[in-house]
């Protein structure tokens, strides 16, 4: 199985709001309880789900009572997927990772909710309202429409205005958590970090309630660095007991994408991802310019061949160029042996991303008329 | 002036959760900004408005921007009240106390707004949903309306059902406040206190907004230790320059009737006070039983005089039972001088206390009814 090499030791515990790299994916497993993914492969198979590249690969690698939701669909229950995007920079390739897997589920019979994080960009981040409002609407739904997610089945809104249940459940949350415990996963706390927690929390499970579907297996697919929301979540439920009746969320798990500058990705270091909405030029400067795992000179690299595992290239392929696992073994085994050097490998690379970036960007244009006409915009 | 003299001395920081007693109206004034009340009376002349006898006894002791509001409403402009009760315990005659100023401004012309605060009540005393409406309803309203206040033009609204624009007040305020400045003003801090806080902030600034009335002059009459709510809603106001243009609120503050037994009225110590829904037998015997400033003897009391300033049913004929000051100070001066004991004092109030809590529970059965027609129940 091909694994993605830590950067760094360290960080015990994950901040959601941070730029902490996640390192070792084992200890994930061990330490916060949560289950490799891989044992659900034979369940999904059960379920008529033929499992995605990304789970195959050990992008998503791990999960909370996802088994719980396949054993619900195989039962003929309604099951559900959730998510939330904070409109704020530009859409890049790490919002496609759960995109795709927003598709995948949709395409497997699940209902998608997908938050457009408003309220936490607002408090949190200071964004102007309508730039947050047009970046939700222009970058993340259009860009979720055209990567393939049916509008028609999805239901998107933003956090400032779904509703006087869904805002009762962020008053009621405030009740059930203590300050300490919320110290303990996030580190330091704010009202702003606290109102952002409990809306969260929220948009998790308020699915679940009659008045926005009656949703009560759903589960959320999240880069590991959030997994501390999910656990807060989780111990909500459990006690709105005598209240609400409300079940625990399932989770999926999956790696970090690298950026291409060997950090994390991020909108706020544009060299660090590709955007869909790069022009060509920009998108293959970025890529050209990528950190590889090519070694000194070309001599040294044909003799020991380079290491994939700790090349972006490598992971774009494996994480969105490539779905045909013999292409992307292929791949991996010419860098190891020596027999590709990092230009003719970035030119195989760039010759899929430029055909995946002009047909996104054809569709595009459309599918932000749509976006627009499939969300409710909120006033202030 | 006739003036109640403190219990106890202390508490520098005022806690509008705790049992703090407030003891030196004067220090207030001093050191948190307040203006004495007294100040206005020849403005509220001018606007048309007679003083009420809470004003004129200095039991309504201290404002912030009032004159403001009163200067608006001689424009012509449009002016409110607001004020929130929680929905805990039974409605007594400290409540009657704030009841009294919200008739007193109605009937001058102030549209009239009323938080049942059931948000609070479930996250903060973890009072359960069916008590918090019922006694929302049956206590609160209905009391108020028995009482007088015209329903017709009172806004009553449970805090959790109030709309989608109130509670992304809250969101948005989460993030205009410091932790440090939330715990300066109330203590230590947990998550449910930021967000019943924050909500009372949204209950005061809403009805500016086009939504609920756009009344942009509001003022929130407090007992003295709720003035960190008044504190920190002001700032929070000023901070939302920019995206929401929000006034400041004015408010009056008065001082807390001392309880029968000489300690803070609460519902949670019956003998402290006197519920509107007692029986008369009840009230009787909680009168006849209250603190006094008798002497040890008769002899003593006829001799030296009473103490009124510390006689919690001198402070019932004070605030409730004796609007006509003529009457207020002849017991006065009675009791002073050692012409009246103590039995014969509570026998005179009783017999006031008496007509007024008879005439209220006629009132009361026909007032439940009209308080569920008045207010929207919220569903969870």
């Amino acid at each position: 199985m091909v694994r993605w090499l830590a950067f760094v030791e360290g960080a015990e515990r994950l901040d959601p709001w941070g730029a902490v790299e996640i390192k070792d994916y084992d200890r994930l497993l061990k330490v916060f309880g949560i289950r490799p993914f891989k044992e659900l492969i034979p369940l999904l198979s059960k379920a008529g789900m033929e499992p995605s590249h990304l789970m195959m690969r050990g992008i998503i690698f791990g999960h909370r009572d996802f088994d719980k939701i396949i054993e619900a669909k195989i039962r003929g229950e309604r099951v559900a997927v959730l998510t939330g995007f904070m409109p704020s920079g530009k859409f890049h390739f790490g919002h496609k990772l759960t995109v795709d897997q927003l598709i995948y589920l949709q395409r497997n019979g699940f209902k998608v909710f997908v938050a457009i994080a408003d309220a936490e960009a607002s408090i949190v981040r200071k964004i102007r309202r309508e730039d947050a409002i047009r970046i939700g609407v222009e970058e993340y739904i259009a860009n979720m429409i055209a990567l393939g997610l049916d509008p028609k089945e999805t239901e998107f809104y933003f956090q400032t205005n779904r509703g006087t249940p869904y805002y009762r459940l962020i008053q009621l949350f405030s009740g059930r958590v203590t300050a300490a415990e919320m110290e303990a996963i996030y580190g330091d706390l704010t009202p702003s970090k606290i109102m952002a927690a409990l809306t969260q929390a929220a948009d998790i499970l308020h699915v679940q309630l009659e008045e926005y579907g009656g949703y009560k297996h759903v589960v959320v697919p999240v880069g590991a660095d959030q997994d501390p929301h999910l656990r807060l979540t989780r111990d909500i439920a459990d006690r709105m007991e005598g209240l609400l009746a409300l079940e625990r969320p399932a989770s999926t798990y999956h790696k970090l994408q690298p950026g291409l500058d060997g950090k994390k990705m991020s909108s706020s270091r544009p060299d660090s991802t590709i955007f869909l909405t790069d022009t060509l030029e920009e998108a293959r400067r970025k890529l050209m310019r990528a950190l590889t795992g090519g070694r000194a000179t070309a001599e040294e690299q044909r003799r020991l061949g380079g290491i994939p595992e700790v090349c972006s290239v490598y992971h774009m392929d494996l994480y969105h160029l490539m779905p045909e696992d013999s292409e992307v073994r292929s791949i991996y085994d010419s860098c190891r042996s020596g027999r590709i050097l990092c230009g003719e490998c970035k030119l195989v690379a760039w010759r899929k991303l430029e055909k995946l970036v002009e047909e996104h960007q054809r569709k595009l244009e459309k599918a932000k008329d749509i976006a627009w006409s499939v969300v409710e915009v909120p006033r202030f």
